[in-house]
């Protein structure tokens, strides 16, 4: 047999070789390095044979994060090993323990057992002390394949692994990895010795998971472990889940009181508090501020529609799973409305529309309703009813380049408003040869053309997907990294030439004729409960003034000082900013942490000197800490927040 | 028998005597002027029989409006003997018209026919002549009560007739009024005689109406009829209608695109057209400031809630009448939201509260469902879906009066910023030993109490109605009068003590032991649909700058002041003015005619003065006609009509 190097070099080989054997031909040194190797792509280890003639390479001790699938299935062994011991020395014999099923995962791995006594919590510290010592052993990893009556004798000690054993097609190979006298049924890969191990990893924690996920099973013990190639890219990796968590949005929405999700109201259907609706009034009135000027026109429609709206717009055959059920109105049947763009549809053909009026943008703060399973519902980010920022624009086929530039633009802005710099445009345009594209080719050559153009001119970072438009037209989706480098979604801008259609709609053109308008579906921020939901994890609560849901707190340093904190909270509230006093009997510092806690930007202290002099003590947030001026003028100071408020910086 | 005279005195009389033979036995002059009386307060005429013993008072020409269901049913048998002559000139005879019923009404009466070709409109005026000579022939009113087997007889060619006198009681009296050779089965009552009935009348329209309102009965045609008194209360109430017409904003709302109803989308569900929404979103503007000064909180909550929400808030039960049908979501079901409060009951029992947080005012522009009748709907101010500018305080007892002072004074002011100065409230408290009222007569004297002094303080007029609380609360409604005398009710104030119990919602006292809060209801609009039905024809779609969807038209005289006009357009809208040009082609005083069509309160008209001297031209509307002004500074303007804007004067 031969295998072809990376070099395209052949390289001969006997029968039956592995990714070792082909290390060894090429070097002693190389052998002892490698880790593992790749076969026509695919992760391989160094102890099962190579298929002939396959394109390999090998990977070593100098990029060992390539084999990163590897070594975390093979510390799962290691961890699986290190439990055995650690109720060994609890006095428990070898088969007290079984097992169940223990894979790689994403970051790591995990492993179910079948423990005589649960494993806390607190014992994982002790697992990885003795997963450490194995490390340290330099265990060898070895291979074996054997007959299935041999393998089933193997386990017979172990129920789930018989189980698995019985349930794989008969001529399965069935192999064997063992390291030390740890011996457990598996495919593999592995590593080739525990000793090149990383030592970089950390159990996380334990859970219940059923046997085969079916909840009539007996539940197992699930362990789970993180690997990376380094301690640094670990600590990373720990650093931001732990951040993760800090700025949950569930959480925080919980804390600072934005929304709350009550059983008694519904699943998925945040009630929004009163601190939450704040934010949400605000992110509103942005973008209403941004689309009066930007020629938009404010439209209302109502939450439900008769079902004939949407079967003549589509969304009743084609998004069946996400509708609630119909409503019965006399002899009608209505429907939550799942989009606006129906309603929007019969607004623009509400009355005659000549080319002079094109294009007509459309805009409505929608409240729309889809039905989602209960398992994937999640605080603000996975809901059953939302918002959008909707709005449709009904273009002339001529006009798209240039509303494309308009909507890119406001989206631009939004993103900067909220410091979301780390963004880039996804193209989504037709596939060549696909059969389900509707629609004339030169349509789709001009709308593809005009959506570049525009996104090339905006001169930010894109991509073009072929085969990621719709069925009907191009699109485009952008798509932000937030500070902890994790990737939201938010808005898409479409193309659509479909639902004009499909309503009729027409403008008189310039040759008295009808023509049909494009429409173009946007929302910059996608959904009002989704994207404050990635706003509270993106300022991890600290929001900036103008969206703090709670301003200013005053502070009076003593008693004596509050009526005039509270005189200068009437002042800042006639002005419009949000202020309070807290006037409670706490010492000036637990006052001071408390609106901190509350993440309240700014903070006024008032003492004698302050009250005398018509003066404020401040105290800021900043991302560094905090900043603090003393003595400044009230009146200053009340000009300079409204000013910020007003500018929204 | 006897009478009793309104002195006081008794007046005896034959036995079967009239209120003529009282007027005659009082004096000669009397009975002349007599045109009807009252019999123990019910209006009767001279010539039926009166009850032995009861109070009378005689009705003369000196107060006929005290007549006026007498005389308007005597000219309905006018009509009804003029449209006879009609068709008789035409050659018909007598029997060929065939009559169903024909009552008096509110300002009038009509009369059903089935006639042998169908009168039009434009017959009306001829058959009024007829009854003006018919009035000038002073022809007496004449009773007889006759057997139903002469009856039958007598109506033998009209089976209307025949079925009316089929269907009565067989020991019901039968009574025929004549006029003349005119006779008809008629109870009365009526005018002594034709040449006494005024002649301030007027035939209004003819309609098709099912023959007892059955649709599967024979469509007869119903002329309707209206008179007063005098010419001048006729020509008051014409020009009422006329006006309310020209008002209707049904009407306003097409011709001024603020709102349309699209049987696709559904019936009685409006979509708000661009203008509409603007409109609409002032108004919420304008609240939700009110609001933020005055301590309230906005929440957002969902369209839809669990069925258990609205069972354990009683609507569910309650109201079956006006909700719409369930929708299943898994294993549960929900329901549009028919109101706001069970979802901000459950606000407010979301975190624990303490007396010091009481009052907790949470307010919510919550858009709500509500079945109604289609043939109920009317535009705006009855629909199927509308959006409340609601708010439930939550407050402790002692506090209902200081908060119901709060609430009346913001609807004072949403009262006066609109113009709508004749306002009255109603309170509705308990009636004494109905027991249809829960709760303890402390708590009852505790609320009406607080409610009275609170109204009380205010200063407006205000009656008290027994019996028109809620079984749980005492209420307060209140009522405005528009230009057009017409009363519309306003939002309803509600003190509410059973919601909070439903609920089970409670705040720690100040003796640290659960207290159970009282929740005031309350929104001064109502509905933003309705509110917004009621204004359109308040203003008849004169709006106030602030108000107005379309503030500013800038008319230039000739297309070479078209660029000076957009730049000016620029600068309004980046200050937030809805400004337009006029570029068309068309010639200035159509450019203005155009503008005042529209409704559009500013016209600034632009020529080469203008434009040299960066001036404008003003025309502008008031309620007397127009005001225009020359050569101001456009500067000056601007900062003049932004002004205006944000003080809403």
């Amino acid at each position: 047999m031969h295998v072809i190097l990376p070099d395209g070099k052949q390289l001969e080989l006997q029968q039956g070789a592995t990714a070792l054997d082909a290390a060894k031909a090429i070097g002693p040194r190389l052998a002892q390095d490698a880790l593992a190797a790749t076969a026509n792509g695919e992760l391989v280890d160094l102890m099962t044979p190579l298929p002939d003639g396959a394109n390999i390479t090998l990977i070593t001790k100098k990029n060992p994060a390539d084999a990163a699938p590897l070594f975390r299935h093979s510390l799962g062994h290691v961890m699986s090993m290190a439990v055995g011991e650690f109720y060994k020395a609890k006095g428990y014999p070898a088969d007290a323990i079984k097992r169940g099923v223990g894979p790689y995962i994403e970051n790591g791995w995990y492993q179910d057992f079948d423990l005589p006594e649960p494993l806390r919590e607190e014992d994982l510290p002790e697992i990885e002390k003795i997963m450490r010592d194995i490390i340290g052993r330099g265990l060898e990893f070895t291979r074996t394949e054997v007959p299935r009556e041999e393998a089933l004798k193997k386990v017979a000690h172990d129920p789930y692994k018989v189980e698995l054993i019985n349930d794989l097609p008969e001529n399965e190979p069935l192999t064997f990895y063992q390291q030390g006298d740890y011996v457990d049924l598996c495919r593999g890969p592995h590593f080739p010795n525990t000793g090149k191990l990383p030592t970089s990893f950390k159990l996380m924690s334990t859970s219940g998971a059923y046997w085969r996920g079916n909840e009539k099973n007996p539940i197992l013990q699930r362990v789970y472990g993180v690997a990376f190639a380094t301690q640094k890219e670990l600590d990373e990796y720990l650093h931001l889940l732990e951040e993760a968590k800090r700025r949950d949005h569930r959480k925080l929405g919980r804390e600072l009181e934005l929304f709350t999700i009550d059983p008694m109201v519904g699943k998925g259907l945040p009630l929004w508090l009163p601190n939450g609706t704040i934010l949400r009034e605000e992110l509103t009135n942005f973008m209403k501020q941004q689309q009066f000027q930007r020629g938009y026109h404010p439209v209302v429609t109502p939450n439900i529609g008769n079902l004939e709206l949407y079967k003549t717009s589509g969304h009743y055959q084609n998004y069946s799973d996400s509708n609630f059920s119909p409503i019965t109105v006399d002899d009608e049947e209505y429907m939550l409305k799942p989009m606006n763009c129906p309603h929007h549809m019969r607004i623009y053909a509400s009355k005659p529309r000549s080319y002079r009026d094109l294009p007509v943008r459309l805009a409505e703060f929608g409240t729309v309703y889809r039905y989602e399973q209960s398992g994937e519902l999640n605080g603000l980010t996975r809901v059953r009813g939302f918002t959008q920022d909707d709005a449709h624009i009904f273009a002339r086929p001529d006009q798209i380049k240039q509303e494309f530039l308009g909507v890119l633009d406001l989206t631009v802005l939004v993103l900067k408003t909220f410091g979301m710099d780390d963004v880039r445009f996804r193209i989504g345009v037709r596939e060549p040869g696909n059969e389900k594209y509707v629609g004339e080719d030169s349509y789709w050559e001009m709308a593809e053309r005009q959506i570049i153009e525009a996104v090339e001119e905006v001169g930010l970072p894109y991509t073009i997907e072929p085969g990621d438009a719709a069925f009907y037209g191009p699109k485009l989706d952008f798509v932000v990294k937030d500070v902890l480098g994790r990737e939201w979604q938010l808005g898409t801008i479409q193309v659509d030439p479909n639902l004009p259609e499909r309503f009729d709609l027409t403008y008189v053109g310039e040759d008295g004729a009808p023509h049909r308008p494009i429409v173009i579906h946007r929302a910059p921020f996608g959904s009002l409960e989704r994207f404050t939901g990635i706003l509270i994890e993106h300022y991890a609560g600290n929001f900036p003034l103008w969206l703090a849901p709670r301003q200013v707190m005053i502070i009076p340093i003593a008693d004596r000082h509050n009526d005039y904190a509270w005189e200068l909270r009437e002042e800042l509230h006639r002005a419009g900013l949000r202020a309070e006093v807290d006037d409670s009997s706490n010492r000036m510092q637990a006052k001071v942490r408390s609106a901190e806690i509350s993440r309240i930007p700014v903070m006024l202290i008032v003492g004698d000197k302050e009250q005398e002099a018509r003066e404020v003590a401040t105290r800021e947030r900043t991302p560094e800490g905090h900043k603090e001026r003393k003595g400044v003028k009230f009146d200053d100071l009340k000009a300079e927040l409204v000013e910020r408020y007003r500018s929204r910086s």
